[in-house]
Parts: C-alpha cells; structure tokens; sequence
C-alpha cells in the first residue's frame, strides 16, 4: 500500500477500503506518513466526503491508535451501565457538571473524559477547577476506582487515548480542513468510545454561539454520529439543541459552576433546566433500552413525563447534588465549597449593562456573549493562555423576558480587565430589546435515532 | 491575510485574487508557508479547480518567484521573434532536438530550456548528451550570446528559473496533486514563458505513452495552456498528437539522436515526417503572425501545403543539419559525432522481437515500449537513477504495417541488464498483429487556438 495512492483514491471521490483508512491513521500516529501527505489526504476527505463505512473505519483507526479506558462493559454486578453525554459545545453550555453526577445517582456509571478545547469560556475541566482542589488529572487506575465506588468522574483526557486524533487535530486547525462532517466524527467518537461507553447521548447545537450555525449542518452531523456510534456498536441518540442565545444564566467558569450547583439544588434557569432534564431523560432511556436489550426508540408523550418527573426527583431529593460531592470529594476538591460557593473565585469588578428600552428581550446573540467573556479572560484563544475563572457575564433577562428601560439586564464580572469597555461594548450590542413579545425558539430542536 | 483562510476559500470553491495567490507562492518559496499548508492548498486547487483567471495568477506568481532569460523580445535587428516549442512528453517524443535548429534555420530565435524529468527515457538533455563534450549547463550569458550567435540553445533549466514550481512540483508527485489542469499548466508556463518568448507551439500528446490518456483531457489541458499563455500575451497555439504508439522508429537516448541527425538529412519515418513538419509550420505561421501583428489562426489547405514546401526545403538544402552542427560546436559537442554518429554510444547487445504471425501490426503499445526501455537503463525512477544512454528499442515495424511470421519487428539494445528477459517480454507483449489492415489513427487530432 502506498500512502499517495490512498491519498489520490479520496482525491478522485473513491470510497477507501477500512484497510487503507487503518494504514493512514497508523502512519500518522507513528510519523511514517509525514505532514504535508496528511494534510493532502485531510482536504481530500474534506471536499470529497466520506460513507458511513469509510467514517466508522477512520473512527475505529483513531480509536485503535491509543489506550481505551478499562472499565467492564457488563452491567451485572458492575453498577450499572457506562453511559455517557457529549456536547459539541456553545456559549454557556454547563450541562456536564450537572449530568455526571445525576447520571450516578440514577444508577448509571458516567466515565467522563473531557478536553480542554480553545474557544469562549474554558471546557469542563476548567469549571471543576474553579473548586479549590479538583483534580482533572485521575490516572486509569484512579478513574476505574472512582467510577466503582461513587459511579461518575469528570477527568482530562490523558495522552494515551486516540494520539492519532491529536496529531490530525492540530494539523486540521492549520490547513482549514477542521470543517468536515466525517472528520469532526471521528475525532468526537474516537475519544468518547475511548470511555468504552455503552450508551452516549449527543447534545449537537445549532446557532450563533455554535460549531454548526444553522440546524441542517447540526443535524448532518448529528445523523453522521449516531450512525457512526451505533455502528460500533454503542446505543446512541443525539438531540439538535439551541445555540443562538447562550444557556442558562452564566457564561465564564466560577459563575457557570456556581449556577450548576444551585441547579442541583433544583433552582434553574427555564431553558438550562428543559435541556438538562431531556438530556436525562435520554440518558434513563437508553439505560433502560441496554437492561430490556431492544432497540432504542423515541419516548412518547406518557414516557417523557414519567422521566421528567424521575429525573426531577433526584434533584428534589438532594441525590444529584449528593453524587456531585461524593465526586468532588473522591477528586480532591473542597467539599465545603460546594456546600458554601462563596469559596468560590468572585471577581473584583461588576458592571451592569442596562435595557435600553422598555420591551421584551428578543435577541441576546451566544457569538457575542462568548467573545465578550473571552476577552476579560474566560477563554482561551492559544493552548497556554492562562484563564481567569472569576470573569463571566450573568444573564439577569434572556429571550422572551420584560424588561423596562435602564434595568441591568446583564452583569460583566472582570478583574479589572484592560479589555473590560470593548467587552462591555459587545455585550450591550448582543442584547436586542423589542416592543413586542418575540416569537421564543424551542430548546430541542430535533432528536436524531 | 492568512495562509488558512485562503486555503478555505479554495475548499469552498471560491475564484481567488491573483493577491491571495501570489501571497500563497511567496510563501512556498520562501518557506514562510509550510509544506502541510502548501499540500492542504494543493489538494483544494486539484478537486475545486481554477479559473483561468487564477491560473494566469498562478503562472505569473510562479514565474516571479525567479529569474527570466534577458533575451531581447523585439525582434527588430535582434535576429527573429523568439519561438519555442514545449511538448508534454511521450515515448520516442524527440521532436525538440529536430525543431530547435530548424526553427534558427527558418529565421526565428529558439531559447529552449529543458527539464530533466523521471520517465520512460530521459529526457531533450540526455538525448543531447549522447553527443560527446555536448554542455547542457549553460551560463545565462553563454546561452544568450549562444542565441544572438547561432539563434538556438537547448540548456538545463537553472536553479534561478521558478523555483517555487521545483517545491510545488516536489510536493505534488508525493501528495497525489499531479493531476491538476491549472497545476500541470503553471507548472509548464512558469517556465516556459521565463524564456522571454513571444511565441509558443504546444505538442500536448494523447494517448497510453502520454500523461493524458484520452484526447478528451489532453484537450483540455491544450486549453488551459492555451488560454493562460495567450492571457499573458504569447502567442500560442497547441496541437494534440497520438501518443498511444511510440513515436517514430526509436525509443532510448543515443537510438533517438541518431535518428534526428537521420531526418534533418531528410529521411523520417513518416509519423515523425508529419508531426515535425506540422509543429515547425505552426512555428513558421506564427512566425508570420508577429510580423504581420495579427492574431493566428488556421491556415488553409493552400497554406498548409506551402508550409510544408516550406519546411521541407529547409531538410532538402540541408540547412537544419547546419543549424544543428553550429548549436552542437556552440555547445561544446562533438561535431564529428554528428557527421559519423558511430562516435555515439552503442549498446553491446541487440535482441530481436519476432513477428508473431504473419499480418498487419495493429498496435504498439508506446506505455509497455516506454516501460522496458526504462527497465534497461534507459530512464529514471528516481532522480538520482543513472542513465544508460545506449539501451532502448528500435521499432521496424509500426501500426499499419504488413509484417511476415518471424521477420524481427523490433530491436531492443541493452549492455547485458538483468531486467533484458523481462523487457523483452514486455515488449513482445506491446506489439499486436491482426489479419487485417487495421484503422490507421492519424498523427494529428485537433488543433487549439
């Protein structure tokens, strides 16, 4: 086999043999096949595409490329399923925090590897950091260890798992070929399945504030995923989310962490709280659907209720917010924070943006929101930026919200920050005020079997 | 501007500014651009295309990226338009050594810089090289009073000469970016036109001994060359010619240069007759088109025909042959050789290829012909591959002639290779006879302007 040959079957719009894919990810991992010829065979896959076969097989060579995590599969006597969410990201977006531990306490096992991607705020890990002592650096043995006595972890993804993503990634972001619905697959699932999940349930959003702007690229994707999960033998559904305003009432990461652990105590934000509760509700299905060994299916009408009222359950009864502390502990960070967040990272400086009219909010733009946070340090634009956990916004008014003239609508929280006016300057153009009571986008867009 | 938001804009399939893309082939050039970058870009240009526009842009960038030859362009007392002809290569293609005499012989100025390119034989420089002493390492002074003296050079192509073509070329051949009609023909152009010349023939061939197998992309090709060269104000015109049997009567370096010293005398085998004489009448018509300052078009059957006449005195006075000795003595080669072409390298053994029955040669394939000679030694794999300069295969017979049961349609010369059992067989297996007389194809297809 030769690389250039493989590389001019994809050029040519051919479908590759999982042979040939193997070869590629192989020669990539180990530095046989230098830079500039995967690069080439990036744009090719790009601009040509690839079939769900041809997907899976990249998938299983990127997965192959590294370690795999070694929890048992089996559900008897192992304390439940491995089931998992993944969110393909947005402004806002804390949904991990509360979902790893309520996945425990609903009785599945939840083995969460997280990034620590670039973008508006920090990932998860850099939330959890925000607790005084949180480790996000478990080794396998710690990770298994926790996962069998308090059934949930939230740890960083370690050098050993999908190497050959790394190595595309990085190269990828440089040669604008990071825009690809089956590489963009390949590189979510080679990671996930690295959990060796039984179950994953996809949050794909859609908008300003997203990867995919509109909802036909978000559902394109979200079709290449469960396609691609489910070929490999993983029970998987992915729900098509809003992305245009950002979720909940806090972007940045002391203050996103902070609203999670009052959500756990059963106070959320109406849109934070429909998507989390469907997120669990999917996730309680999908368990349910590994225990009956049958196929996965949409819940009707009857069943979503039974499962929101079950999942509000574990939030009424302190269960969730037990399983985040039996994980806070278990990972080292300070319990009493949680119990008192103001041990929590507060910033020094708030400033307030106010209505510029009487109405109702129509548009608070996710894009804007996200780049204002990461200009006061939220977020990073290199790998070694250094964050400030304390800098946020906090959302008092969202879409669909009365408001009167000169009311706060939104808080920036920033530690005397030198681009603290821009900022500022793009959060009061984010916020669209209007007379009459806008048309409110659903949370769910779609849900994709 | 960014490398990666140009390299996305060629995947969307966006016309880019001749400024994106002269920014692209700075960078290459001077490294600025790495070559996963440059590869990424490649690949995009391969499946998207470019406009004409862009390849002109291409072309100029790439032709700027080094020196031009500083021969005069106005031929006023300057001794004659500078004209050359370029052909895309085939097997026993050996036009150049023929038609760059003949071309100071009919009164314009030939500047013909050559590659050395990998294939089937070497290439114009290693023909000429079988003539001993003959230097094709021309100063850029040497070669420019060589013009003024003699009217023709045959030389190296310099380092100087778009050596972003030589990195992007390098890139191509290991990235499966070769195929490219915008690429092959900036690559071609940039350097042909740093030549200087005013007027260009192409002799873009088709066929399995060619790089464009059908006429259909051959003539697609034409166009592009056309079109681009015409955009930067060459006059130009391209024929597409048969290369699907070898052309003429021998394949190997020092077997072809005896043949061309055979047909300036004035004896030709009657594809090479008609090819030669139908690109030196184009040379001569466009010749006339400078002078006269119009635009070339077709000539008629009467112009045709008076070309000829023409060209054909040129070989009867025995002008060519003089135009050929004065470049061979201004080249430092062997001028006896050229008079007793036993002083030409010979091969110690000769074997011969029996007609298998009695017929009608029906083809001769010129990708195996080209395939054995290469096996014996007579081109290059690899650029630092060593040249047999004697090896190759003479071809008594050609397609549409009546053959006897035994008779030896082919000679191969080699100097006791170890790979001869095998290209003999290869090329027994080139050669078809049948029954009957078959379609004779003719030499010529089409003509672009």
């Amino acid at each position: 086999m030769r690389t250039v040959d493989i590389i001019g079957r994809k050029r040519d719009g051919h479908e590759l043999t999982p042979e040939e894919i193997a070869y590629f990810v192989q020669g990539v991992t180990d530095g046989t096949i230098p830079d500039y010829q995967a690069s080439a065979f990036l744009m090719a896959v790009c601009v040509r595409g690839m079939t769900t076969a041809e997907t899976v097989a990249l998938t299983r060579a990127m997965l192959a490329s590294g370690a795999t995590l070694g929890a048992p599969r089996d559900s008897s006597g192992s304390g439940g399923y491995l089931i998992d969410k993944h969110s393909t990201g947005g402004v806002g977006d804390k949904t991990s925090l509360i979902l790893a531990p309520l996945g425990a306490a609903m009785g599945m096992r939840v083995p969460m590897l997280a990034g620590r991607a670039l973008g508006h705020t920090g990932g998860t890990l850099d939330k959890l950091e925000c607790i005084p002592g949180f480790r996000t650096d478990l080794s396998e043995h710690e990770a298994l260890a926790q996962l069998r006595d308090v059934r949930a972890f939230i740890t960083g993804t370690t050098a050993e798992i999908a190497p050959a993503d790394r190595k595309l990634y990085a190269l990828r972001d440089v040669t604008a070929t990071v825009e690809s619905i089956p590489l963009i697959t390949a590189s979510i699932l080679s990671k996930k399945l690295a959990e060796n999940v039984q179950g994953l349930v996809l949050d794909v959003k859609a908008g300003s504030g997203a990867f995919m702007k509109d909802t036909e690229s978000a559902r394109m994707l979200a079709r290449s995923l469960v396609d691609t999960a489910r070929a490999m033998g993983v029970t998987t559904v992915a729900l098509i989310t809003d992305m245009d305003q950002p979720l909940g009432r806090t972007v940045g990461n002391a203050l996103e962490t902070k609203e999670c652990i009052t959500a756990m105590r059963g106070k959320m934000a109406p849109d934070l709280e429909e998507l989390t509760i469907t997120l669990a509700a999917w996730m309680l299905n999908i368990n349910d659907t590994l225990a009956e060994d049958r196929t996965l299916t949409r819940f009707n009408e009857f069943a979503r209720k039974a499962y929101w009222h079950e999942v509000m359950e574990y939030f009424e009864k302190g269960d969730a917010l037990k399983a985040f502390i039996q994980m806070v502990d278990a990972q080292g960070g300070d319990v009493e924070a949680v119990m008192n967040p103001s041990r929590i990272p507060v910033a020094a400086n708030v400033e307030a943006v106010a209505a510029p009219a009487t109405g109702y909010i129509k548009r608070v733009r996710a894009a804007e929101i996200g780049a204002a946070a990461r200009m006061i340090g939220a977020g990073r634009l290199k790998a070694d930026d250094r964050i400030d956990h304390a800098a946020g916004v906090i959302l008092n008014r969202k879409v669909g919200d009365k408001v009167e003239a000169g009311e706060p609508v939104a808080l920036m929280h920033h530690n005397a920050h030198p681009a603290a006016a821009e900022a500022m300057e793009l959060i009061r153009s984010a916020i669209e005020v209007s007379e009459r009571t806008p048309v409110k986008r659903p949370i769910i867009y779609d849900v994709i079997l």
